[in-house]
């Protein structure tokens, strides 16, 4: 562990690169040694962003164009993907040729299906020859093929705190057929750092609304991971909905149990699924959990509920999303990748 | 109209409260008499609530202590009760005998069966005589019964937004018996003016939490209003969201359509329901409603979306949840109960 | 007052236009017949600002490009340029010409000297010859210029709570020779409807920051109005802030009194001068006016405190940026162009 | 260094102590070994602050009540106070008599002067004996003494963020004599975790307002020090601002500079007094500081630009105040009396 990863960061002046910059800036077992942003190329980090400075070795960085020959001289082993989506497919597949492993945070090989991806992000995906090498990085679901990968596709936000309260109980097969409503709030930093105006802060602050409706793209991603935990086709509703706050993700999810399934199972269920787990907390029967005490973290709280009067179990869940849904979750795969304690640089609060 | 009603205002520091103040001070037809507070008693309106100096008849009135007699005394023909739950009750029946209509927004009334409210407030019913009187009075739905009331119970915030898109739509037969999944976000002027660590602006700002999982007390009224309208009973679950903005409500309902049913017959229901109602508006097929557009408003937007895929129809309603949810709802239903046009001291932005 | 004025918004999409729109659409005795932007043209009102939708003439108007021929064919006899700065000056002549009134909400006609206007704007004026006719309409201070004016310069945000505590004391000769130090903090509207990265939502909301220092373009119309009322040159400071709320802009002035000067002469003084204005509200010695009381309002709030250890006299006012400091005070204008009640439309909170 | 000194944080549920609790927990050469709270004694650390659960040692720990004999068996070797003025005072003593050195947050140690306090306190001091002892624990102005210090008096929020430009400027002797005007924005959490009406969301959201003018407590330790600085006494007029975040100081001083002072000598001095200080970062000439750029992190962002028209040398300031104005700083202080590197544990962002 004496020997420090290299890693680089491409698309480092969005919300998800600015926080993956804070997380490396201050990581035990990494050095930071590129960073890129096209519109950014030539100024210096810590200019951009004064929060940086005099913090680490931000002060000696300077933003460069995303070229994958500068990075492989830069020395980076690992490459950070905080691209848009159908951006990072242009740059995974260079990276992992010049011997780069790539964490990606965006849609792109999330899929394992070029179908679905057509679908649903409506153009044929780029380069399907890397869609079965990419593993869907649910650390929690999937740390051993982690491991193994050189590339790391992170799920999306959205699904992060959807897919992680459902999986295990759909694998013991505690959940009916019943189609599943899902409902989510998110932070503004969800929908990227665009100048936009409706997401100005005067557009936003007195403002709670739904968007994408009836079908958000994260439903792909989410029905295929449901489906492979149940062993069959899960059908899902989402409704996903902007609030006035930078970051959090609470999702509510209403689900049907078997006949004759309890609370105490459901529990079971969970508690033995994340016993080893330290970034899952389960809070217990009836237990709302509350973005605030996950911000700036890679926790997600899951709480849960059996309404008995309708015949429904509720679950809840809260995370950060440009933490857990996103950067730090991405960091987590980098310390499974690279062997250090999964935890490394991420237990603060 | 050259005369005005006389209206007083019980409880008037609370949000509510403070909401009926703004909306009778400057409303075409109506007087405001008396304010009561018992904790402001004996102190001048403008004095407490700077943002009313100069405005109206502010600055002649002084809170005093809930009083039927000198209620009585200054010529109220009409109270407006924004009490607490299990308060309101106290001073309905005195002021019915002494002769003053009650508009009540707690939810002392809102039930028509004593048992259920034990189930749901935990304790008897003080006053199960007045239950049948009483008129749970969405304007939309029971103009006629509320023009003739005595006792009017005003609708709780979170009903409002979910009966409105619903009724309709289950009058006219167009859903499956599937319970219903509710998931609605408020903003904390819903939880009222209480001293009180959880409510704090540094407890609030950057919170998103459900609470009161699984077993909401609206539920009750919910239900009640729901199965009255299907003709038979209709279940629901239904979660309840805290969220960082003064006010507003947004309700995501996911519901089962009868097999077949187009969302063409949806907006063909809806329509025809609202057509003459000056404070629905329907805004069209996957169209979300936004809070910001309903702040300090008596509307309620609505939206609505089939998702094929998951054969779910998505119901989406937005509303001020101190105003449409009640302070202005219940002016609303004076302007009825005075034979006054229905938008009047209504109708801005 | 039975014939309504017909009145035209140019610039109806930014923050002060949809704040001069919420006004009109409501006002008494004025009719809206045109609104215009150039972004916006041939879609309807009520698409773009869903949250006029059903309210008074909305549904029926449509953006139109600024066309003046077009404006006077609407049978518009009055203006409001809702317009950057640089672009009202380009409307206002033809309009004149065209026989209708121009309340100009912009900076182009507040100066008296087109020396200073270059100073301060970085270029020629281009129409100097309107300069000497333009009253800066304050009406508060210059009620009987205004009446007769054909071209009305709207004060500045910022000015109009700087000058509004200043000028009496000036007048009355209250004040030492002391440069003036003044500190401002303006919600977000302030700085426009544009996109722009440093206005998104996470970029404002968790931000304090000074800017436009230490030359701010208000400063020259300040210095204008404050050495016009104290009969000679009058110096100050100013530090204006963006704070993170929608509107409101809070003021702080630290002024030297002149030896011997009281508390109770500052407050008989400004009693005096404001003893009939309905929008002005003294709150009284050490009492701080609050921005929440005077939203969406045309109140300036004003209170006042000597600092007997520093010698130093504080000044704070507070008022809705996007009310008393644009869209209101011009309908207060234009009440008291069109010899209405000068309140007319605009008592609400 | 291989030892962990043991440390216990007294009133550790307010946002102070909270704050501390965060930062201790990750501490790499400090363990937390007592947590203080009268009204949370008995219950667990994790129940009551959701966010700590599986974090460091938090699990392990409960609230106990503050007493000094079980303190001193938990082997505590020093005490954060995080506890209200007035209250600090009566554990400092017996902290310091059972040989355990005292970090106090809050006012009671401050002052050199008993009679000051009276004035600003209006009480008498509990235990004037003490206050020639404790130490202003300004870090980057009095390491060395600090640094032998058994009762250090951490600087209020407010007095850090005016105190820290200003001193340089005034040892160097570049002010004229011309009372200071101050004017500072401060967070919601500076004015603590207590149960009150007007410290609600929905009271604070939408608020800008000055408090405590004009004498706010804060003056007199400022007023203190900057004389100790100027070797005289030095006169300032201070308007504290709520503004609506969760944490940060805005503070904007305004001072005369002695005739044919220049901003480059300002810089000079700023430059040459903080060249070795790891958390002073200097923003350059008219560089506004922006508090989201230190929010959760001990630095001090310092701008500041000369006013020519006016003749005024203006300062600018941001920083978290419940980090370097209280919590963050404590633990810098608790660096210094322990050998650590001074950033230890604390250079994050």
């Amino acid at each position: 562990m004496s020997q420090k990863v290299k890693v680089a960061v491409l698309g480092a002046s969005g919300y998800s690169g600015i926080e993956l910059l804070r997380l490396l800036l201050r990581h035990p077992h990494a050095t930071l040694v590129a960073v890129t942003s096209r519109t950014l190329a030539g100024k210096a980090l810590s200019d951009e962003f004064p929060r940086f400075r005099q913090v680490g070795v931000s002060d000696t960085l300077t933003f460069t164009a995303p070229d994958v020959a500068s990075l492989k001289q830069s020395g980076a082993e690992i490459a950070f993907l905080a691209l848009p989506h159908g951006v990072s497919v242009e740059y995974a597949k260079p990276l992992l040729e010049a011997g780069i492993k790539v964490i990606d945070l965006s849609a792109d090989f999330r899929l394992r299906s070029a179908e679905v991806y057509k679908e649903f992000y409506a153009h044929e995906h780029p380069a399907p020859e890397l869609l079965d090498e990419a593993v869907y990085a649910l650390p929690e679901i999937r740390a051993e093929e982690i491991k193994k990968a050189r590339l790391i596709a992170c799920p999306g936000c959205y699904p992060t705190s959807i897919l992680l309260p459902l999986i295990p109980l759909l694998k013991a097969g505690l959940l009916a057929e019943d189609p599943l409503a899902v409902s989510s709030m998110s932070g503004a930093s969800g929908a990227g750092r665009n100048a936009s105006i409706p997401l100005l802060f005067c557009e936003v602050q007195n403002s709670l609304r739904s968007y994408s409706v009836p079908q958000h793209r994260h439903l792909s991603e989410v029905g295929q991971e449901l489906s492979l935990a149940a062993g069959m086709p899960v059908k899902l509703s989402f409704v996903p909905h902007l609030v006035p706050v930078y970051a959090g993700i609470c999702t509510t999810t209403f689900a049907t149990p078997k006949e004759g399934v309890t609370v105490e199972q459901v529990e079971a269920v969970l508690k033995e699924a994340y016993a080893d787990q330290p970034f899952i907390r389960l809070l217990g029967k009836n237990q709302s959990p509350d973005t605030k005490h996950v911000m700036g973290t890679n926790f997600v709280d899951i709480g849960w509920a059996l309404d008995a009067r309708a015949g429904r179990l509720i679950l809840m869940s809260a995370e950060d999303n440009i933490g857990k849904g996103a950067s730090s979750q991405a960091i987590q795969n980098m310390n499974l990748v690279c062997g250090f304690d999964p935890a490394a640089g991420l237990m603060s609060v």
